[in-house]
Formats: structure tokens, C-alpha cells, sequence
């Protein structure tokens, strides 16, 4: 996706351990309008999947995920992260580590929402090493029910998660790749 | 808003403590269509304030505030609950009660997206005992911004953030407000 890939261009910035900081449109600060044109993105490429659910993770996947699933007009479930007093009865669990935190944490989703009859649509803003994506796809495993395939924002393509999800299988789109991030801040896609 | 009012009559679940569950609609599984009707009353409400940024806090408000972005024409920024590696430099901070989950933390803005030419509309989920709004107000007053008003889709009217808030000088409009659950499920609106 041309556009986008300019946009981290020209507002991303590129920081020390190859962090890429997109917080001023992407998963802060949320620009609303580019998020309709990634999420027309994401329904040009599994609107014909016959989508049910969109699943994702909170927090910076909600926005992109809600924007997106008014286009495939089906409901957002975002898997929770900690335990709360409001989610009684049973959930699917999978452990998540994350680049960001750097920790280890349960993400948790209610089965009343994920069905063996549904086809689920994962959607989150960043691919990395995988394990985030990894983990909505235990639940969907897990709630039997059938896995379209993920739709990512960017994906570092010089980490390993895209690579062994698609292995693994499932469809990924990502509207940017990252191939390389130099100490200047350059950005340079696949 | 009366079809909001009924959808939490039909689909919310009244537990011990005073808690409302709507995690099938709002705030675990999302009904983006609904979560329009609801941005279209946010702007029928707010819509000539000259709102420049609407401002949320992960997680459950995210998608609510993305949804009613796209009538304002403005981008979303979310408080985070957690200082995470990706924001460097200057932050405002507050301290935030959650009713849900039974603890204290820090949300926190980046400096770069909230200004003092900023008009700021509030938007969550839940207005309970006002302690997430009253985090949010203060990261506004911090940033020398203008906050026009809070729009909150579900106001417990029988616990005392509304009042106290309201009392305060600031618009609060919340489009369904509870006067009182009852311990067979029932629930009464202001």
C-alpha cells in the first residue's frame, strides 16, 4: 500500500534496538482517515472470505480493527490482557510475549464470542516476531473455529514472525513491509 | 438515546457488586453498526464545538472514540496505561482508580499530540466514580488545552462521578444513564 508506506516515510521514526515509532498516526495519537483506507485495504483482500468476526488485541489493534470491520460489516472481539472482575465463566487463553513491553502476559477472549461456525479476520497494527499473532490463532484453534488469515499494518519483515505464521500456513497480508531501518532513519520496504 | 437504552435492557447482564455487563456489545465483543449510531449522537451533541482531538483511554473506549472520529474529522489519541519502550521524551501524566479491575495506575499522553490550541472531546465507555474522566481532564488542563465536554456511552447515575464531574463545570453527556440494576437482572434508566 503506496500511501502508507510514504506515511511511515514521512512520520515514522526509527529508534535504537529497531524500535519504528508510528505513535503519531498509528498507535497513540490514531489518524482516523488512513485508518479507513487501510481497513478498505484489508476488505479488498479477504472481503471475499466470507469474515464473521474480526479478532485483535488490545490496546493499539481496537482502533484499526473497529475502522476496518465496518467495511466486512461483522462485529471486533479484542482478546483481553489481564483478567478482569467482568469476565466470569469460560475463556480461551494463550500467552503473548511482547517486543514492546518486553514481558510475558495471558491474553484472554470469552467463549461466547469465538464459535466453531465463525471465520475469523486477526487484524493488529504491528508483526514482529510473531508472537502476538501466534497467540490470536491459538484461540482461534482453540474455539475451533475456521482462521481466514491476519491483516497487519506493518510487518518487520526482517523478523521472523511472517515467515513462520505463513509456514504455519495462514494468509498475511501486510500493507507495509519493512525490510531495513538504518540509524538515520531510513526505511526501506520489500 | 433510547435504542442504546434498550440494547442494554436486552443484552446487558446485572452482577453482584454493581456491575453491568455488556461485553457482547461494548466493550470485549464491538458492534461497530451500533457504535455508529452512537458517534452520530456524539456529533449531533458536540459537533459545533470545534473539536480538534478526541481523547480516550485504552482500552475498552479505543474503538467507541475511532468509530466517532470519523464525524468529527479529527484523529483519536488514546491514554496508555503503561509506559512502554516506544514513548520517549515528554509525557503528561495522571493517576487513574479503575472500578473493574480494583487498582491505582499512571495513564500518560504523549506532549507531542495534546497542544494548548487543542479543543478536546472525552470519550469512554463507562462513567462510574469519574475517575478515568477525571485522569483524562486533568492530561487536558495539563496540556494547557480546551476541553469542550465528555461524551460517555453508559453513566452509573447512582454512583458519583457524573455529579462530582458535573459539578465541576465540565459538559458531560452520557446517552444512557443508570438509575438503579436490580439483582434479577433489571435495569432502570435515569
Amino acid at each position: 500500500m503506496k500511501q502508507f508506506e510514504d506515511r511511515i516515510r514521512q512520520d515514522g521514526i526509527v529508534r535504537e534496538g529497531g524500535v519504528l515509532k508510528v505513535d503519531s498516526f498509528l498507535n497513540h495519537q490514531m489518524d482516523v482517515a488512513l485508518f479507513q483506507d487501510i481497513g478498505k485495504e484489508f476488505f479488498r483482500l479477504f472481503g471475499d472470505s466470507g469474515v464473521t468476526k474480526i479478532l485483535t488485541i488490545e490496546a493499539s489493534g481496537i482502533g484499526i480493527a473497529c475502522i476496518t470491520a465496518q467495511y466486512f460489516q461483522c462485529p471486533v472481539i479484542f482478546a483481553k490482557k489481564n483478567k478482569t472482575r467482568n469476565i466470569a465463566g469460560g475463556v480461551y487463553t494463550a500467552k503473548v510475549e511482547s517486543f514492546t513491553h518486553g514481558k510475558v502476559y495471558d491474553v484472554i477472549v470469552s467463549k461466547d464470542f469465538l464459535k466453531p461456525e465463525d471465520r475469523v479476520l486477526l487484524i493488529d497494527d504491528f508483526l514482529a516476531n510473531g508472537s502476538a499473532l501466534q497467540g490470536l490463532i491459538s484461540l482461534v484453534h482453540d474455539a475451533g473455529a475456521h482462521l481466514v488469515g491476519a491483516g497487519v499494518c506493518i510487518e518487520k519483515a526482517f523478523q521472523p514472525g511472517g515467515d513462520l505464521i505463513r509456514a504455519a500456513g495462514v494468509r498475511v497480508e501486510s500493507l507495509a513491509r519493512v525490510k531495513s531501518m538504518t540509524p538515520d532513519g531510513g526505511v526501506e520496504f520489500c
